[in-house]
């Protein structure tokens, strides 16, 4: 039979849903698993988004414009404009999750040998979307001693001539890493200084902690001819499965593109639309629990984390994520181990794989992601296993 | 500023649209447009729909599994079994829409220089997904005259060694036509002499009329190997707006790459999928209502136009749209003319433009495309102005 795309052959699958399979395996045996390999957060999605789902009640579902319902447009400028970045509905395009703005922003951009700077460890789905339009990953690689912070000479080391992009995630996914101010201009600084777009993924915006403040690449005016923001309701609102998210720029002819790819795709789901309406109602009432909560639980994360012996990492600032090293060579192997051969009292422990998250082949591999998605008394228990089963394995081991 | 995508910065905007603006500064002056230009009917979407969603009740809304929840991958498939088509849960991917079953379908088969050979007139929208991945569409050319009928002869004319897959729209649109038994299994009879795939859009599969049979290249048991249905149910359940849609296929190699496709945008909205599930357990109630339906609708479409001095086309068979030859010249010209300057009672008729659904340049000038998505009285009145409109139109330029 003919050859399928060999692009899409070469892809790797995700490796954060690698070990699957090994949990399955577990689960079948009656193991309970802590699951802290995912970026599915346990909070409750706010009760708006039923009511205004709930009261739809149109005879028809009809496909809505291609740039969004009207009423969402205008509840992301307002938010928009309330967070201090000014933006207008005009600015906005709703899409089914900020995975269709990253695919969207690509498709648009990408030409045949293009290559986006990018810091790893990144947000590995980015991959896909790579892959798709052909464009070149171009990773700066931060480190875990620095808390993945960025510098200009690294960045500046990467760039060519054929870089068309300075891609960030900030909150960081999976560092935790928030930007400072300073690296927030440095990085316009250096996409001025050669011309380059900024895509700016910043759907975990409001989850930074101690106080921090947000870091938007929105605030800075001399760059927003060049600058596209992904945007979502996933992580904001607790509600990834409503798949509603956005792309913002001020750019026309970046938009232009953009709307010839809405167009193409028809619409975005009519009631998650009306959903994310309610969604926004909620104003910072909502935002700021999930801050919180997530704050709370950062620090039982990092706390229980410092107190085991060789595991390194430092305090994650963001979002709701962070990579820690562990005392192992290879933490695959080891988080496959805690699956199929070890257990505390019945229970034990899943993470990511930190390798998945960089594009340089061998770093990353005695390292975690850890999404502290679940309660803080089922975290600390996830910990003491994690901290046993290490104990075990390295004993095993020597 | 670099310069963004060649490829999307030559793509078309949908032909469907462009007369967009033209209708809104005719609605601005007071005018109603009777639309006959998008494939959004006016029917209502069964309560099912709404129960089910209503129903829903998680405290969380996840994301949900990346090829769909296991209750509507088992009504799908149960759907399937029904109509005589043997394909199992593990065959069917859940998509946002069937576009993104087209999309996630070229993506996983083109390389660059890839051919799919369509029948022209075709579903202009295909074109952002050849675009997006780089796919050459190669048109075998169909007629008014044979109702769009095609022959093998035409269709081995454009096959070559780049031929990657023959792709057809089985009801068509723009064109109404279904293949008959013949045609199905001559198609699949090409496909296997030069080793070619078979994507197969279906979306509006029960739309058939005069006690036609539905013609599924489903039902060929030869060919299960190199064939993908795109499938949705956004006409078969009048939930357009439900972006709910599914590439099927036997093709292991074929599914496991679209799974990392299904993987990198994460999920399908969950609520949707709930409301899908309530869309499929109405069965062929709903199904064949609205065959029925559009079947009343095109006999009284098609005997008003029969009426109209030098309108052409042949009857069509299904789905809800055909393509008509106008005594115009440029029936974009023309189209736009009604919508700017005729008006019947302050009344006037937006159809879409022919020549959008070509891919060789300079065909379908003198065409249309109605799309009958009124009630029957509504449509009446449409042809009636546009009777008046042709007379007065070719009276002026006379
Ligand atoms: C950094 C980052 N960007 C984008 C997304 C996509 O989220 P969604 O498509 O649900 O909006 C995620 C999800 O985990 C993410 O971590
Ligand atoms: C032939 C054909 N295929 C696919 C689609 C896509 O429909 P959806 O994405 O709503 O499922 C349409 C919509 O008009 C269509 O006409």
């Amino acid at each position: 039979m003919r050859e399928l795309s060999y692009r899409m052959l070469e892809m790797k699958a995700s490796s954060v849903r690698k070990l699957t399979k090994y949990a399955e395996e577990a689960e079948a045996k009656g193991k309970k698993i802590y699951r802290l390999n995912i970026g599915q957060p346990d909070l409750h999605v706010p009760q708006e988004y039923y009511e205004r789902i709930r009261a739809f009640d149109e005879p028809t579902v009809e496909y809505m414009p291609s740039n969004g319902i009207p009423e969402l447009l205008e509840a992301v400028e307002k938010y928009y404009k309330g967070a201090g970045i000014d933006i207008d509905k005009k600015h906005i395009y709703i899409t089914t999750g900020g995975t269709e703005a990253v695919m969207f922003t690509l498709l648009a951009l990408t030409n045949p040998g293009d290559e986006f700077v990018l810091f790893e460890p990144y947000y590995s789905n980015y991959n896909t979307f790579f892959t798709i339009t052909g464009a070149t990953p171009v990773a700066v690689t931060t480190y875990a001693e620095n808390g993945f912070h960025i510098d200009r000479e690294s960045l500046e080391a990467k760039i060519t001539d054929k870089t068309k992009a300075i891609f960030i995630t900030n909150p960081g996914n999976p560092t935790g890493t928030v930007l400072t101010k300073e690296e927030v201009r440095m990085v316009a600084d250096v996409a001025k200084k050669y011309d380059l777009y900024i895509i700016s993924d910043e759907v975990y915006r409001e989850m930074v902690f101690d106080g921090r403040e947000i870091t938007s690449f929105g605030f800075l005016e001399d760059i927003h001819d060049r600058l596209v923001l992904v945007d979502s309701v996933s992580k904001r609102f607790n509600a990834c499965g409503a798949r509603i998210g956005a792309v913002i720029s001020k750019n026309q002819e970046i938009m232009d593109l953009i709307s010839k790819l809405c167009q193409g795709r028809l619409a975005v789901s009519t009631l998650e639309q009306q959903g994310a309406v309610g969604l926004y109602s909620t104003g910072y009432r909502v935002i700021h629990q999930i801050r919180d909560e997530f704050e709370k639980r950062r620090n039982v994360v990092f706390e229980n984390l410092k107190k085991i012996p060789g595991v390194f990492c430092e305090k994650p600032e963001g979002a709701f994520y962070m990579i820690c090293k562990l005392p192992v060579e290879d933490a695959g192997e080891f988080l496959k181990w805690m699956l199929l051969e070890f257990d505390d009292n019945g229970e034990t422990v899943m993470a990511a794989p930190g390798d998945g998250f960089y594009a340089t082949e061998g770093l990353g591999r005695d390292e975690i992601r850890i999404a502290y998605v679940l309660e803080t008394d089922k975290l600390a228990r996830a910990l003491q296993i994690l901290a046993k089963g290490l104990e075990v394995y390295n004993n095993k081991i020597k």
